[in-house]
């Protein structure tokens, strides 16, 4: 087990009727800046419920923050945020909500542009407080110090860290009116993020594949049966349990970890806005192939215990554990092929030039370089 | 699932050489005193590790919490905290030298007698910040708020829970020289905290239970080849970081919680002096059996899913299963009987008429009262 140090200070408040508590966990003082997506809260009863718990509290809206979050939409927040002089942010939405208001909480006391941050997290020295009533189980960004943030003038998109939030307002009841693409995104997407943390090489730290395991096996068992059942409370509290534990350093203590398919999603994303979680549903069972020898034997591992697969020479059953991995996917509704979205040599190209001309070298080997991220979007196609 | 709230801001610093990180965990300008055991960190090198690490600090020590810290000996480290004025507090040893602090840290800062605060902790408003090298994996005591304490002159042991640690170092290496018993006691505790959190009912969380499990199965893995190598760097590291992991509400979010097994077993402790780990071993099975029928279905997934065991009628099973686990308690070379420890009837007597006389209720369908206790005590005969 590698050496590791472990923080988190975030406080859960999870369950039904969650959102009334919010009175206890933002003093009365406060200048709150509550922060939006494009208006589904509206809808779905959650931003009455915040509203109503928020009553007497001196608040300011700032709507809009798209999927993907967009520097140029934050910026925007920001300088109202400065206007306004808050001393509290909320998040009310997804993880896109959320990582927006993470550049947002720390743009705030900064005197550059936002985008600085986003290149040089060590510029961040403060940030207002913030906390998230979240709506979207996916990005784990409720329980993490870290944002994915866009740019679309330079169609780049980079991950940062900062802060962590000081708590998370988590009711399963505000999943109920998901719509079933953006629920089948969240349980890729929280996938994946295990993914990226455990298919390595096994014996790291024993533990720590039994959790991350625990995480994979209860996806792929309450998948179908949210399918069937979207307003199941305990379906979706379990759901919702797993995106928050599967990036929230609970399972990366000592192991190493990969993110290269997250690094190759981004760059689809980018260049054609694909979904986060459709991207990784692509992206991962290609890199599973691409780099199959280097690790077989997490494959194996994984395939035994959440597939029970342990029949067959070790190269047809790690073929079989990338189909089912493939197919788990595809159960959900996702695309898992580039040709399907008619992407193609053109997007591959690009990718593979832009990782060159950055230097990367990701995975848990660091050997995804451009050369690599073009032999696994080939086996995307 | 239930509500919950989790919040858990204790930093680890794991692994290889990391007491040598201190000086950046605590403030060079802190008082700080340093709170020991019986002087086996003396022996082992951890001692002078620390030492060296807080050279240039303004130190004192206090020696001799013993194993079940007594009140009795905690006044003695208020006093000297309150007339040294410390304003940091390193408890450098094991679960109860670091119990012990919890105490003496939130005993500094108030006027009355410290057992007013096991008594009743709504008393402690504050405490002096303190944090561990933790050398006896076990308690879990390194990541929570709790810790139980002992008064002879009662001769009882009551938890209380107050405030976090700061940090906790945990150096796999400073295990190296444990005696086996003190790893048997300690592997056993991390078993039974588990299974307190875990062995309710079933379909509570299915995440939950996949990470009980979890640690469940490493720790039957590990047990046998700790046992034949207790100087392997991985094994101890899986160890140490189990029973962290065990007691720090990862596990326990949204489920109820049992913990009649421990009420019993501090008894036994406060009566006999009992190794809390070994007491632990003694009751737990029994506590299995008598509330069997309470309990069987998750007796039988955890039969299942730990030890494989899935053939035959429920009732059979459900034996098997607690005989397993006896066994396993046996096979870490503890005593799994009061009758090896000559205790009989005149202790459980007195442990009935305790319960009775507090008027308590443990246990997940609170119903272990003094009667319940009884039956479970003749039954670890």
């Amino acid at each position: 087990m590698n050496n590791f140090t472990f923080q988190n200070p975030t406080k859960l408040v999870f369950g039904k009727g969650s959102i009334a508590q919010l009175p206890k966990e933002i003093s009365k003082k406060a200048k709150v800046m509550l922060t939006f997506g494009g208006g589904s809260v509206k809808n779905n009863g959650v931003y009455s419920q915040v509203i109503a718990a928020l009553e007497g509290y001196n608040l300011v809206e700032f709507w809009g923050i798209e999927p993907n979050p967009k520097v140029e939409t934050l910026r925007k927040a920001v300088e109202l945020g400065k206007a306004e002089k808050v001393d509290f942010i909320l998040a009310v939405g997804g993880g896109s909500t959320l990582d927006g208001t993470k550049l947002i909480a720390a743009a705030i006391p900064y005197a550059g542009d936002a985008w600085e941050l986003v290149l040089n997290p060590k510029l961040i020295k403060t940030a207002v407080p913030f906390a998230s009533v979240m709506t979207l189980p996916a990005t784990g960004s409720e329980m993490n110090s870290g944002a994915v943030i866009s740019n679309v003038a330079t169609k780049e998109k980079f991950a940062f860290h900062a802060h962590f939030p000081q708590f998370a307002v988590l009711d399963p009841e505000v999943t109920y009116s998901l719509p079933p693409y953006q629920i089948a995104c969240g349980i890729a997407d929280t996938f994946v993020h295990v993914m990226e943390q455990y298919l390595t090489s096994p014996g790291q730290s024993l533990l720590m594949d039994r959790w991350a395991e625990g995480i994979l096996k209860t996806l792929t068992e309450i998948a179908p049966e949210i399918d069937e059942n979207p307003q199941d409370y305990d379906l979706m509290s379990t759901y919702m349990l797993c995106a928050t534990m599967a990036l929230n350093g609970f399972i990366a203590m000592g192991v190493p970890q990969d993110w290269a398919t997250h690094m190759i999603g981004h760059e689809l994303t980018a260049l054609h806005g694909l979904t986060h979680g459709e991207s990784l549903a692509i992206v991962l069972p290609a890199t599973m192939t691409v780099l199959s020898e280097q690790k077989k034997d997490k494959i194996l591992q994984y395939g035994e215990r959440i597939f029970g697969i342990t029949k067959g020479s070790d190269g047809l059953r790690v073929a079989e554990i990338i189909a089912r991995t493939e197919a788990f996917f595809r159960s959900l509704g996702l695309h898992t092929r580039l040709s399907e979205l008619n992407i193609g040599e053109e997007t591959i190209a690009e990718i593979e030039r832009r990782f060159d001309e950055r230097g990367v070298k990701f995975g848990e080997c660091q050997n995804v370089n451009g050369a690599v991220a073009r032999a696994i979007l080939e086996c995307c196609l």
